[in-house]
């Protein structure tokens, strides 16, 4: 992509009424726009990142063997009079009613659509087990929205929901679905903890929330410091094999981290004093075992290999994935700007030319575009007839991890220079070899196959 | 895929309330199930096809220079104020009051939000030429929803918004846009029509409408049969280029072809007899070129090259990408079920295994499926200890365009059968040699790379 032809609309000014430094680089970058409280556009820079994350959680999920589906956005409120939750929702649920006056509302989570499609279709255990998932829109009426895409009212959220004959069947659901968060994060770039959660409105035994530490997280965390040592890297995981996936439960839940919903102050002392820890978090994410509770509402049953019709176990998983961009940029920015990990940025590089205009420096540029495009890459070409330092400005701001900047005393050398957003290094390099190591780089980060 | 893992509900009996053929059949092949009148639950195989239609339609805005982002679905009633609409637009506007009795609706279009992100942000006829658009989820309030994502209430369209310093790169836009509709329903294995439309409730001045020709179309259409002979097929085409794109224009649209809306007996008369045509059309698009209707209104102006303050010139342009569905199953299906064009369909090939649980049967199906995986594709193998007659019938049903078959008798020889779905023709080939046939036929039919 040319700057000169993206609409890219970065602010030189830094929005007052933003409080969290997330919120004020989306803002900045010109990633998003809010349109009424806790509601946002999303603009041309902001969705790529959207997507590029969506997609990366269709293909985590997918592996993991996971059905993607999607509900629509409204629903009829008959489905959660049955469950009982209508009434009990509270006014974070949108309602509405519609031209026959039937009542209406805006899907803040789906247990109950997710198993009357299950009811209306599947009859026999032998059908089982299944998760079915999706990523859809979602509304929460907040009260107070705030901290932008983190705490918005319309956000964009995955959520998942297994079906299987017997509690054992279910937790290695939640286990396979422990798994596939902590490839998903990692993929991200982001160190996600699972914590002991409370289950809240839904309502589970087995619940753990995912967070990512940051100064700017809205829950007190507390931690044994070993926990942050533990990685899922590039290890090799059959998701149908209940042994493997109850081992990474166990390897990274074993250690004490929770939040101070379920913080236990004793348990927590008995941690040598050295490695407790006590942060703030972000979630982006939480897995649930809830047993029965919505198929016997429902009636969601099979039959057993004895003839018997019994309600099927459930849980559901979610992944705050509008609230993932938020999260990203708390934990990776500096002054400048946001510093995107190479798994989510828009683009994978960007190209500054110093003297544009000037016919040996726009022909290296156009150059080196064409080949970054033919290898398969995404550049950013900033085109525009500014001055080098405004260019820098706007790379550093927008975060694009890896910058090759073009200038005509370079290109009398042979060389040009590729910059490192995260440390800052640069290094001169031949156009050749900055292309080769594009290459190598993101050889360890490639882009999500999605849907 | 393995079917035994998947979760495809497909339905033995015909649902009786479906009045039209691809309602019945997208009920018929588990492709979706009505949660309300006209609101519709994706399953698996349904969405997939949902999300290869949206892929290909980015494709497609992307190559001719448009640029994706999102809005939200609500939207406060405050821009529609604005320009004039909110009071207007009638009961098929969905409208609802937030916990803080705000007015909000759910966007059946997005002019407004469009405009206003235009005019926070662009101030000079340098940025221009702009074209934004989005796919995302609307909502009408329709009266009487009916035939299934052909006229449901909500459902999934792209809609594109272009902003041009003059008439004249307005128009270019609209024709940017003509070009890159043919393309997209072509690469859907459609022929859609561009006929002369009625502007109805958006107003404006120049616009089309694209229709698919098929006997359950809901608008009588008039046309010259001339104009069914043409394709856009794949020639080159430079976007930027005025007049490429109006020769195209002209091309497809200088022959006689009306809706009733706007159809002119006497004109239509002047076509020769043996020419002139009366059938039915399914709309699956519409560019629009307005003017300064929404700019003026909302004070959407840069300044020109002599320092004046001038409304921009817009347009929108829609593809109806849920609706899409119907009409390609409208336009392509037999007795036994849908006949997927292949670049749309949900898995490239089905896999047949005529003796599950033989295991040199199940040897040869499951390297088969390997290769086919290797080699790029997504093959759906029908693993189920079923009977060939059943496993036939489900493959039919949801209308994979390729079939191979492989049983006991057929391997003696060294042979699986590569079964066309169109034309019902067999030929015995070796595997080696049918995985060939597959890489040969979809070289023609890429698969959109999305976003």
């Amino acid at each position: 992509m040319r700057l000169s032809r993206y609409f890219l609309p970065v602010l030189k000014e830094t929005p007052a009424d933003a409080q969290i430094v997330s919120h004020r680089l989306m803002l900045r970058a010109g990633m998003i726009k809010q349109t009424s409280a806790g509601i946002y556009s999303w603009l041309p820079l902001g969705f790529k990142v959207l997507r590029k994350i969506e997609n990366i959680v269709h293909d985590e999920q997918i592996k993991a063997g996971h059905i993607p589906m999607q509900m629509p956005t409204l629903q009829s409120a008959d489905l959660w009079r049955e469950s009982g939750r209508y009434d009990g929702y509270g006014q974070e649920m949108l309602r509405m009613k519609d031209r026959h006056d039937r009542d209406m509302l805006f899907s803040p989570t789906a247990e109950e659509l997710f198993t009357d499609v299950f009811r209306s279709y599947v009859r026999s255990y032998k059908d089982l087990p299944l998760t079915l998932y999706q990523i859809q829109w979602k509304f929460r009426d907040e009260v107070r929205p705030r901290f932008g895409v983190m705490r918005g009212r319309e956000f964009y959220m995955k959520d998942g929901y297994n079906f299987d004959l017997t509690k054992e069947d279910a937790l290695h659901a939640y286990n396979r679905h422990l798994v596939s968060y902590l490839r998903t994060y990692e993929r991200m770039g982001l160190q996600a903890i699972p914590m002991r959660a409370d289950s809240g409105p839904i309502g589970g035994d087995d619940t753990h929330e995912f967070l990512v530490l940051a100064d700017t997280g809205e829950s007190e965390v507390f931690y044994d410091a070993e926990i942050t040592d533990l990685t899922f890297g590039d290890r090799e995981i059959d998701f149908a094999d209940k042994e493997q996936c109850q081992a990474v439960l166990e390897e990274f839940t074993s250690r004490y981290a929770r939040t101070d919903e379920t913080h236990d102050e004793a348990v927590y002392n008995e941690i040598p004093e050295e490695r407790r820890r006590v942060a703030r978090g972000i979630e982006v994410g939480q897995i649930f075992y809830f047993g029965t509770k919505y198929s016997e509402a429902m009636g969601a049953t099979v039959q057993d290999a004895d003839g018997n019709k019994v309600p099927v176990h459930m849980g559901s998983h979610g992944i705050g994935v509008s609230r993932l961009l938020g999260a990203i940029i708390e934990a990776s920015h500096d002054e400048n700007g946001i510093i995107w990990p190479e798994g989510v940025t828009p683009f994978h590089v960007g190209i500054v030319n110093l003297k544009q205009g000037d016919e040996e420096t726009d022909g290296a540029c156009e150059s080196l575009y064409a080949e970054l495009v033919a290898a398969g890459f995404e550049p950013l070409y900033d085109d525009r007839k500014e001055r080098a330092g405004a260019k820098f400005a706007t790379m550093d701001l927008i975060g694009l991890p890896w910058r090759i900047t073009i200038g005509p005393r370079g290109l009398k050398n042979g060389v040009v220079e590729l910059t490192s957003r995260r440390t800052g290094e640069s290094e001169e390099l031949s156009p050749e070899a900055a292309v080769q190591k594009i290459k190598e780089i993101y050889a360890k980060h490639p882009d999500p196959k999605g849907l």
